[in-house]
């Protein structure tokens, strides 16, 4: 298994890549929690390129890199890098900071960035979402968890609820689901914010059993996942609409107590009144496990990318042009 | 001697907890000026999530982290944390970050959300500020500087002087000086500006000689400590009483010449006028000092954080929920 | 050879310091090639004190510390340093910095910033850019790339081009280059962005060989180095004029099919137009491998400035004043 870059989910859309990424992330976890040292990635920089924040992403890659022994180097605000404001592109500002560390992790508010960036680095860049585009890790995090939690991929009920629309999180794992037999989906959405028909299309092509409602079905003692998006108020034109469709999608205890024992509600955070926090401490609440399962699989992406990476000897020859 | 969280300057109001404390601390200054290595922290991961900047307390955080061989991850503007804006709750904030780090530095603009972020965190939390609340490792650091620099926390002739309604390390300060017997406080500010009343009750209920003035007393012979704050001038409505104010209260070579050869100048800094830059090169001198010690202080609280914390073996299985 | 502080390109004007600083950074840039741990600075710690962001030169810097194993504190908005909008002094921030960090680097929007720092600062500092003053570890970098991708710093046929007047790089450059013997040199630039007259007297007092000319000559074949700058476009009053003038000193195919194979065309970064992105994969452009260096001549120069200091034993007394 061989990774230069983390762009897409594409990328692990295969059951035997994402079986072998999740057992090395499960080793990861096993390190972590148990704090043993696992300094594999000693003497190695990873440069954090954030030109919107995000926080929670920065810091679970900053701490992945450093639980592996690596150091940071880091911006929050990669938009007022000074050559950025001086209209230096992208591409130069990627070939820079791949002088000065061995693995860069974009964030980016344009779609494509992420590629554009890989296309021209001597570095391994990962993906951190670039806009409306893709947020791999966030996809891998999310299958992780369900693997984690009910140990297969495969044969189960999942509901995805809330905003589908323009839910990045809910399209990813839709390809991530659909490459494994016997999953069953229910997506349930306001009418306005429908899954895309270009993922339905997924399902279908791959002859996974899905429904449409607007509502969350009455029986909810079969399902095995209920994962849930934030409904954003910035999509609603009229404030009263917003409230109406919001209230469609909310887990309470009501909900809660229909849920079989097994059951896991999901959620990628940050929850804005979807989510009770009154069913927090309910054990079938997996979010906040969730968040945290995204450090051991960016450990794990973060092995793999330096494994592939080779370390045999380099003479330089003074005169001769650099190696960078 | 446990600590699960460092909150309150109460929670060290113990003469026995405060000189253990100290005394780690200096083993800690002697370590650092030695340059001796102590990396008993490799493998943790603090984050500093700071909603107001203050370069002086994250830097003096970070450092001692690093210094015993901790990792750090870092936010000087948490309230663009992304999620934050999205609306998320600082309990939420704080569940996702303890996913991330072994321990959480808050600052905070908000009284009491230091105990909030603790109630729910599966990690230490240390409170570097909030807002008008407390800043406990600040009243340590000054305390510490006042036995490093005398031997003894007892018997001292102590003078508080300047802002003494709105500073909160004076307020600190009385708190832990009044825990010893003997202490003698003279409390200098504008009649505006007087400390407390519920401070100087303190000081009565434990029998603390005080007196309250507002002018510096004429014999200055027999003091240990002048404690100068820094007078804002947005407490003042008039810039002419904000001058007149402030003239009360300042130090400078004049004052210094009355002084004692052993009393020592201490101040929170930033100062903006209240002490002479005239006066720096004097050993009495004792606000630099003072800041550096803020470095030796947090690392013995650091290492006293997690030596608390267990290490035993755990079992991952499969299928189960995670452990966090 | 001995450094206190890295404060001014003067400092390093002399062939031999030249000599001795090269021959480390290429040490560095050998251990950073083939990977090779050198952590010469495990234990201590850098802070990056930057109040105007350049996120480029703290990654190089932040790079250059973690990979000889020092640690870093870093802010990238130190201008929002909460004791600075309260009024406090560069030297109170640096002396207070100076109690956290083994070494400074600083970058300040006002001249003469890196020379107040370090009159009162009791760890080295690192001048970084200080606004229109100096920023020696770019003169040092371009110094190091043309010892490195030619192997001499004398008998070089030398062309900077551009904005020579307000170009910080290529006044440092002439500095250096002026040490050397038999140099020549040719200033290329629109008749308003002429190179001052205080940088072509010291070519004359050095005796090295120039000429002034706005056009690039006809004749490139024995250019052994090819200098651009940044014409910025804030320099002209009229849109048009400064079209017409940065039209002159770009460098696209055409004029690198007039170059010799071995000259190295450089800039500081960013560009932006006035090297063609087409020119990029020919081995003649030595801006991204230039740009790269500073990560060598950084390590070398912090290796110097700690190399310096002694590791006596000092004993600690209580009750006498602290050592900081």
């Amino acid at each position: 298994m061989k990774i230069s870059h983390v762009l897409s989910t594409r990328q692990f859309a295969d059951p035997s890549i994402l079986q072998r990424l999740f057992e090395l992330s499960l080793e990861m976890e096993k390190n972590v929690v148990n704090e043993k040292l696992f300094p594999v990635l000693n003497g190695k920089v990873m440069a954090t390129l954030f030109y919107e924040p995000s926080t929670r992403t920065r810091f679970s890659f900053e701490s992945a890199m450093n639980r592996l022994g690596g150091r940071v180097i880091s911006t929050e605000a990669a938009g007022h890098f000074s050559s950025v404001t001086k209209g230096e592109t992208l591409e130069d500002t990627i070939r820079i900071a791949g002088n000065y560390a061995d693995v860069i992790v974009l964030r980016h508010f344009e779609k494509g960035s992420a590629e554009k960036a890989a296309s021209v680095s001597r570095v391994p860049v990962i993906n951190a979402g670039d806009g409306p585009g893709e947020h791999p890790t966030q996809a891998l995090l999310d299958m992780y968890t369900i693997w984690r939690e009910h140990g297969r991929m495969d044969k189960l009920n999942v509901i995805l609820m809330g905003d589908l629309l323009y839910g990045r999180t809910v399209h990813s794992l839709i390809q991530l689901l659909s490459i494994f037999p016997q999953n069953t989906l229910t997506l349930v959405s306001p009418p306005t914010l429908k899954m895309p028909e270009s993922y339905t299309q997924i399902l279908r092509e791959k002859n996974i059993s899905y429904t449409e409602t607007d509502t969350l079905p009455q029986d909810l003692s079969s399902v095995d996942v209920l994962y849930v998006t934030r409904v954003q108020k910035e999509r609603f034109a009229d404030e009263n609409e917003y409230l109406r469709m919001k209230n469609c999608c909310n887990v309470d205890e009501t909900i809660l107590s229909r849920l079989a024992p097994n059951t896991i509600i999901m959620h990628p955070l940050p929850r804005v009144g979807e989510i009770s926090p009154a069913i927090d401490a309910d054990p079938r609440a997996a979010y906040f496990r969730q968040a945290g399962n995204g450090l051991f699989v960016r450990m794990a992406l973060l092995e793999l990318l330096f494994q592939k990476r080779s370390l045999e000897q380099k003479t330089l020859v003074m005169g001769e042009k650099g190696f960078w």
